[in-house]
C-alpha cells in the first residue's frame, strides 16, 4: 500500500485581514502549516487555527517565516544564521504553546516562502533552522522540498525529514523546481498536475522539463486553499489519489 | 527566618538598541522578567538573556506586554480579553521555548508596564491573562502587585500568586500605589526606601502616604538595572536585607 | 441648491492582504480617506490609491490612525498629545508626497477609527491633531464628526472643518452617536438610513433615538465599499439624494 | 579654495531606545541624514531631530532605509523596484513634512545601510530610488557613494548627485570600498584616516589597498556620533581640514 500526505498553509489571516478559506480546506487535508506571526498570522488567528485543525484531526505544523508582514515572507532577507535559529525557536515555541493549550501535539515545522526557498539551497541556513527546531523539540518532523539542503541538514542533525512535492510546479533534471520566472515553470493543466502527483506518489518519479526522468521522495504534496478553484483542486486530487490506490494520510 | 526575592526586568534590548545593564545586575537578583518581543526584546536578545539567567541561577520569568514597541508597552491599550489571553499564550510560549532549548525551566510570568497596571485594576483582564498563563503551564507562578486584581484572579483560577512590592513608590491607604502624577509618589531617599523594604519583608507593613499603617504581602521586591545608580541600589538593598536577617532568595 | 459630499475609506489593503472594493466604489464617491500605513495601507497601496482617486477626480484625504496594524486602528491607545501631533505630521506628510508625486493636491484629513472617536470627545487630543495638520499645511480641511471636539478644535486653530454624518448610525439627543454596544445603535433598514441622510442633507435635522429632534451639520456622509451590499447602498443613496434635489459634490 | 561637507546619521533613536549623541555631534557637522521610521527613528524623534538641525543650521537630509527595525536596515532585502520607489516617496515625504512644519527646507536624501550598499551596485534599484526622490521634489540632492550606480542613476535622471567618501574605509582599485569582511577594510589609525580625507578633499585622490592611485569625487565625508571616540574624531578631522585650507561647508 502506498500513501501520501496533503499539506496546506493555514492561519495566514492577520487582524482585520483575511486570507485563505481555512474552514473549507481543512476537512480535505491531513497536515496544516500554521503561520506564526512573523510573515502572517497573529495570536488570535493562531489560537483559532489550532482549534480548527484539532477538530478535523489534521497534523499541526509551525510555519515560521521572515519578519516581513508587508512582504508576506516572500522577499529574500539576508539574516545571520544565529538570527535564523533564534527566530525559529521563537515562532515554533509560540505555536507550540497554542497546541499545548488546546491539548494537541505540535506535529511538524515547515519554513515559509523565501525562508523555505533560501534554506533549500543554503546548507548553513538549513542547519541553523534545524538547530532551532531541535532546540524546541527533537521529535518534531521537518517538512521541506524533496532533495533540498533542508532535507540533508535535517538528516545530518537527526530530525525526521519529510519530503514535499508540488503538483503545479515543473521540475529540473536535478530535482529542483523550475524558477517561477522561467517559461513552463507552472503546470497549469489540472489533469496533468493530478496525474503527476499520482505518479510521484506511486513510483517516486517525475518527468523534468527537459524530458529527463527524475526520482524524488513524495511524502507530502502541497495544496492551496486560497480560492474556489484551489479548493476544487484539493477535492479532485484526493479523489484521484484514492482511485489510484494511494492512501491519503498524515505523515 | 524571613525571606524575600529580588526581581528585575531584563532582556529589554532590541536589535541594535541596548537598554539595561543586564550583565551587571543579574549576579545580584534572584528572579528576572524577560521581555518577549512585543514591547521590547527580540529572539536573539531572549536567547542570550535566558542563557545569562541560567548561568547565574536566576529564576526566569516571561514579561509579556502590549504589542507596542514604540511605546515600550507603557501606553494603555484597549484590547479585548480574548486578545489578551492569546497574546499571553504567544509570548509566554515563545520564551518557554528558549528556556527549554537552554535546558532550564520557565519559572514565572509578570505582565509588563501598562498591561501590569491595567490588569491590576481590571479583574476581567486579569482573569484573561491568568487563563493564558494556565493554558501554557498551570504550574507557572504569577508575579503581580501585592493586593491587586491580578493576585485575586490568580488565586481564583488556581495559579500560584507571588506578591510584588516597590522600594521607590509610595502607597495609599488601600494598599495601591500612589499614581506617579501625584506629589510624593516616589520615595527618593535611598535610606528610606531600603528601610521600607526591610520593614515590608519582616513585618508585612508599610506606612501609607496619609500615615495609615497598611499591611501587604512582600514576596518579591522590584529593582532596576538601568544605570549605575540603580545598580548600586540593588547592592545596598541586598546588604541591608542580609543585615536585617532577611534572606534574599528566589520565590 | 443644497449639496453633500460622499466620503469613503480607501487604500486599506496591506501587502498581500486585500480589504475593500476600491475600484468599484471610487466612481460613486466624491472624497476618499486614504490609510497612511499605521493602521492599514502601505507605500505601494498608497501610491495606487492616490492614482485611482486622481483618475476619478475624487478629493484625496489622509486617513491617519494609531500605530496598530493588528487592531486596524480600532483599539483605543493612550498616546501623549505630543505623540499624536507627531504621528499626524508623519502620516499626512507621507500621503502628501504621493499626491505631489501624482500631480494632485492633498484635499483633507480625517482621523481613523479609535483616534477619530477619542479625538471627538477629548479636546486636547483634538487640538494636538489639528496642530499636526496645520503644521503640514494650514489649507488642509479636516473631516470630523458633526458637533464633536474635533470640529471645535479645528475652528479654534483656524482649519476648515467639514462635518460628517453617518447613514447607518443612531444619534443621541446631544448629537453624539449611540455607542455600538447599545441596542438600536445601528440603522439596519436601508430605506430608513437613506431617508435620514436625505433629511440631514436638506434640513440639518435628525431624529435621535429618544425621539428628540437634533440639528447637526451634514457636509459629508460616510459610505463603505467593503462588500457588494455596501456598494449597492452607495449607488442607492446617490440616486436618492439626486432625486431629492441634493447635489452630491466634493466639499 | 577647496571645500568639503561633513555628514552624519542622526535621529536613529526609537521610542525608549537611544542611539547616538546627536546633541554633541550636530555642532560639528554641516549635513545630517535623519532616519525616517523604517529602520530607525519615529515621529517624535524625527520632529526633535529636525528642530535640532535647524538650530545649528545643518542641512537636513532624509535617510530612508529598508522596513527592518530589528536589523537596523543593515540586512539585505530583495524588494521590487516598484516597492523601493514607493518606500522612498513615503519616507522622504514624512521627513519633508517635519521640515516644512519647522519652516526649514529638506536638503537632500541619502539611502541607509543595506539599501545604500545594494543601490550602489544595482543600477535598476538606484534608478527606482532616484525616481522616488524626484517624484517628491526634483530639487532634492542625493548623497551617495562616490563612483557608485547611485551617482550614475542620479545624473541620468537629472538629480543633483553629491559624492560621499569614507575616512575609515579602504578603497579598491576601481574606487569601490573594500568589503568589511576582507582584511584591511578599515583604516584604524586616526592620523592616517584624517590624512586620507584631507588628500581626498584637496586632490580627489586616494591610495587603494593594492597601492593604485584612485581618483574620486569627495563632496562630503561621513562621520559618526555614536561614542566619545567618534565625537573626538569629528573635532579632529574638522581641525585638520581647516589647517589644510579646506573649508568645511554644506554641499
Amino acid at each position: 500500500m502506498c500513501f501520501i500526505d496533503l499539506n496546506s498553509d493555514l492561519g495566514e489571516s492577520f487582524g482585520a485581514y483575511k486570507i485563505g478559506m481555512d474552514e473549507q480546506v481543512v476537512p480535505h487535508i491531513t497536515s496544516a502549516n500554521v503561520a506564526c506571526g512573523f510573515h502572517a498570522g497573529d495570536p488570535m488567528v493562531m489560537k483559532h487555527t489550532v482549534e480548527l485543525c484539532k477538530k478535523y484531526n489534521v497534523g499541526i505544523g509551525a510555519h515560521p517565516g521572515y519578519l516581513d508582514l508587508q512582504g508576506f515572507g516572500r522577499r529574500n532577507m539576508k539574516i545571520s544564521n544565529e538570527e535564523a535559529e533564534a527566530d525559529i525557536i521563537y515562532q515554533v515555541g509560540a505555536l507550540k504553546a497554542f497546541c499545548e493549550s488546546a491539548g494537541v501535539a505540535l506535529h511538524h515545522v515547515k519554513p515559509h516562502g523565501a525562508l523555505y526557498n533560501m534554506a533549500g539551497k543554503d546548507y548553513d541556513l538549513a542547519m541553523a533552522i534545524c538547530r532551532g527546531i531541535r532546540a524546541v523539540d527533537p521529535d518534531l518532523k521537518i517538512l521541506a522540498l524533496s532533495g533540498s539542503c533542508m532535507i540533508r541538514a535535517a538528516e545530518e542533525i537527526g530530525l525526521d525529514a519529510v519530503s514535499e512535492v508540488f503538483a503545479d510546479r515543473a521540475y529540473q533534471a536535478d530535482g529542483s523546481l523550475v524558477p517561477r520566472t522561467q517559461p513552463g515553470s507552472m503546470i497549469t493543466d489540472e489533469e496533468e498536475a493530478i496525474a503527476r502527483v499520482v505518479r510521484m506518489a506511486k513510483t517516486g518519479a517525475v518527468t523534468a522539463i527537459d524530458g529527463t526522468e527524475v526520482s524524488l521522495c513524495a511524502d507530502s504534496v502541497c495544496v492551496h486553499g486560497d480560492g474556489e478553484k484551489a479548493l476544487m483542486f484539493v477535492v479532485k486530487i484526493r479523489e484521484a489519489l484514492k482511485n489510484a490506490g494511494v492512501e491519503v494520510r498524515r505523515f
